[in-house]
């Protein structure tokens, strides 16, 4: 298969070049504009994809489990039917080396097909069954029973940290489509013709199995109007989106204002705190020196699970531990990062830690040629200047993160204390540790949306456990995770039915339960 | 057991009078005010009552599921002992009839005893273990597992129409604690001396299972900003409303305004749309008229799942059915509103009905003695009437409802797809309307929370697969319900655990499965 560039949105089965304006890719190693030129969609393209979503909305939601399963499965293949060209253009416009886009197409596809079995096991659909009384005194008890339906078109924003699994086929749109609910993508426009190649995957899954063409669109352009056309527009019934907190609260805002308020699930940010404890540091500082590293440089730093902040309490252990982070770091080689903008951003906000006077550790190895390069920077500060420093609580999208000597016990508790709302934390224990290590979690659980021991956040594990998510502002909607499989609860909401005959019920619901899937009875589950 | 009524809010273990003024409960049948004087709490009160949450939730999320429970089903013990005083207490503050007190007494102590259970089953914790693999490559497979926490200090707002099973230790009350989160009622000024009785006897279960005074607290008072200052406190996580769209609405935008926005499950409005269809309406038209007209005048009204339109295919059958509907309302005796500004609202909203110059079919007996005495009303109109007079479509709270006339099936569905969302919607059909019953079904589940078949919407069951909810303006949070035992889940956020020792986590998804819940494991049900 070849894949195909030509600077289109694609509304259902049209190739829609928009009329406002042009714009490219950039790769950010060169610098160069990348070939073609991408229309600029506006407030008409949002307007056809979401009545085209509408429209599709009424079929789709009817298919049978079966039927999306193996629609998703189909964007799979399609998608690995293009692999090597995709992968070309998304380190074009990414800077992502080879090897990470390989990882990231993985897990694309992987989660694709994790929503195939989900689609396929049911029991996302939450189906509870309450028989009815007829006998019952003072009154009968009706027949009640419940299922999921999924909320309408979705309308996710592609990230442009994962030009894959978080963009036009990935987490976001596998779990709406999962759900039932047709997909309006606005593609992030660091990337337009990775988003094509993926949307033109997705078109052709849909145009394999016959579905209504309204089901997937994607939709291009660099304006912050085109994003809030789509999340204002009636027919959108809830967002996914991972990003800026600007540009989360933005979307959050517009959603609230709109006639019928809608969900925004976005993944905003973190800094994803990291804690040391004494044993494990003198057992094997170095090697976690080595892992904290290699978790705050990969992809350039440009992961929201990205480390950047590691408490330590002082002691005699800290300057080995920090020597070896500092040699470590010290000989990472700058990377190109993402886009302009992100390079930018870096920048700046090393510069806003520097402001504070906090002390520059060790700085990786600059590059002479690559356009959009970050240069990884570690800081050192104590407990005493990280409380009253409030740029050091601050994410810094990059290569960067700052170690911090706490002075004891008491001081770190503090610390946890007053910490933000996270994606994760993570500690770093060996069994004398435990005692602190307890107190940790119970305060940490509190604050993040996932706990790690002994690793690294860096790498979320798409699975059935996982959550990706946690109280504001890490995200916006703190109940939820956009990784993993309860990513799907996200777009469905229960409705009751009853005393309804069965021949009118929903097959989850229905006697002899046709579909197979896991049900609950009079809150129990069903025996079969 | 005698309960005693001071006029205090019930702030952790201190009765504190409020000391920004005072207010009185009114008896709505005779006008009079009761005694004694309650103090009004203002934002030092909320202050207290909120930082002894704050303190509470650190023990109190981590008592056992048994403790819990014990405590849960020790509340409806502790209601059940003053219940006499009780009901007269409520029937003097909200002119309820004594059958309809002793109901809803019975659904709030099942209620309370309901979550007991949900508490001891434990499957709403949602654990999940997806075990770890040590030799997966390229990268080792992490040990992940979930399981849910609570939000932290829930707001409840007591609503004027449960004054028991929607108010001080109501459903948000009761869903709340289960999941382990302290309360702070802001308790209904229409029905304070209700209130402080039942606010005394969950104290009386806190201190019985010597709990942190903070797990529970009541404060009242008239004003709008006491119920402001409690939904802005840092320290409050999530609230739970039953009342009007403007006050719900305003709840929503001071949450989603403060530092650290939290979710407000409000449950506002419905006009619960009722569809008879014609094989029904010949072969029963009659006991479905009668039907109706108990379900519209039942508790005067005053229920969210009212129906208030009815909508009948014109034809030959309709004349029938109208006759007895207009003769058995014509019989309904005037019965007191709840307190005066709901009586007054009413009164309002039936004359914005007249406005429209729809036809007053029939009028309820008016009463010469009632001081706030609420006289039902039918109405009768057609659908082109309907479609475009926008006041046919909104909330009446009180005995009135608006009998449609419908052109046919077209303007049926027309009707239909132009709903605002609905709490419920009720369809009466025979096995010959099976085909346009079908139709509607699969409008009605995207308008609605629940569908209901040859019954009537009020007198919502309380079991596992209820739904009480719906899309907005029904609600303002639609994938949540605020009846049944998923109420707990507003109250819960996911966590998960990487890689954690077994002695630092949770029972809830330790090895061996030490509290003997329900749990998936890679997904699938784990086997024990």
């Amino acid at each position: 298969m070849t894949a195909t560039i030509t600077g289109a949105s694609l509304i259902g089965f049209d190739d829609v070049i928009g009329s406002g304006g042009t714009f490219r890719g950039i790769d950010p190693a060169t610098g160069a504009a990348l070939e073609p030129a991408f229309g600029e969609s506006g407030a008409d393209e949002v307007a056809r994809a979401a009545a085209l979503a509408w429209d599709a909305f009424h079929s789709y939601r009817h298919t049978t489990p079966e039927v999306r399963a193996a629609f998703l499965e189909s964007i799979a293949d399609e998608i690995e039917a293009v692999a090597a060209e995709l992968s070309e253009r998304v380190q074009a416009e990414t800077g992502l080396p080879a090897g990470r886009v390989a990882g990231e197409t993985g897990r694309t596809t992987g989660q694709l097909r994790l929503f195939a079995s989900v689609v396929r096991d049911g029991s996302w659909s939450q189906a509870r069954i309450d028989p009815g009384n007829p006998d019952r005194t003072p009154l009968p008890k009706p027949d009640v029973r419940q299922r999921s339906v999924p909320l309408g078109p979705v309308a996710v924003f592609g990230a442009s940290n994962f030009p894959l699994a978080f963009s036009v086929a990935g987490g976001d749109t596998a779990s709406a489509l999962a759900s039932g609910s047709p997909v309006v993508v606005k593609g992030h426009p660091a990337h337009p013709g990775t988003s094509e190649i993926v949307g033109r995957a997705i078109r052709a899954a849909v145009r394999k199995h016959e579905l209504h063409e309204g089901t997937f669109s994607l939709l291009v352009g660099t304006s912050n109007e085109l994003g809030g056309a789509l999340v204002s527009d009636p027919r959108i019934r809830a967002v996914g989106f991972t990003g800026s907190r600007r540009g989360g609260l933005a979307l959050v805002e517009l959603a609230a204002r709109r006639e019928i308020p809608i969900p925004v699930y976005a993944e905003m940010s973190a800094v994803n705190p990291v804690v040391v404890l004494p044993a494990a540091l003198a057992e094997r500082g170095s090697s976690i020196a080595a892992g904290f590293v290699t978790s705050v440089t990969g992809s350039a730093g440009q992961l929201c699970t990205k480390p950047g902040l590691l408490f330590v309490l002082d002691g005699p252990d800290v300057d080995a531990f920090r020597s070896v982070a500092e040699e470590a770091l010290a000989g990472v080689a700058a990377a190109p990062m993402l886009n302009p903008g992100i390079a930018g951003a870096y920048e700046s906000g090393v510069a806003d830690v520097l402001a504070t006077g906090v002390e520059r550790a060790a700085e990786g190895v600059p590059s002479e040629t690559i356009s959009c390069a970050g240069t990884a920077s570690l800081f050192v500060t104590d407990g005493s200047t990280f409380l009253t420093d409030p740029p050091l609580h601050e994410e810094v999208f990059g290569p960067a993160s700052v170690i911090v000597r706490v002075r004891d016990e008491e001081q770190l508790l503090e610390i946890v204390d007053g910490l933000e709302g996270q994606l994760t934390a993570t500690i770093h224990a060996d069994e004398d540790d435990h005692p602190l290590a307890a107190r940790l979690v119970d305060r940490l659980e509190l604050v993040a949306g996932r706990v790690l021991f002994n690793g690294w956040p860096t790498g979320v594990e798409v699975g059935h456990a996982m959550v990706h998510g946690g109280p504001f502002p890490a995200t916006s909607a703190p109940a939820t995770t956009s990784v993993g499989t309860r990513a799907i609860e996200r777009f469905l909401r229960p409705v009751a039915y009853q005393d309804t005959p069965d021949a009118l019920l929903p097959d989850e619901i229905r006697a002899g339960n046709p579909l197979g899937i896991f049900r609950r009875v009079d809150g129990l589950p069903e025996q079969s």
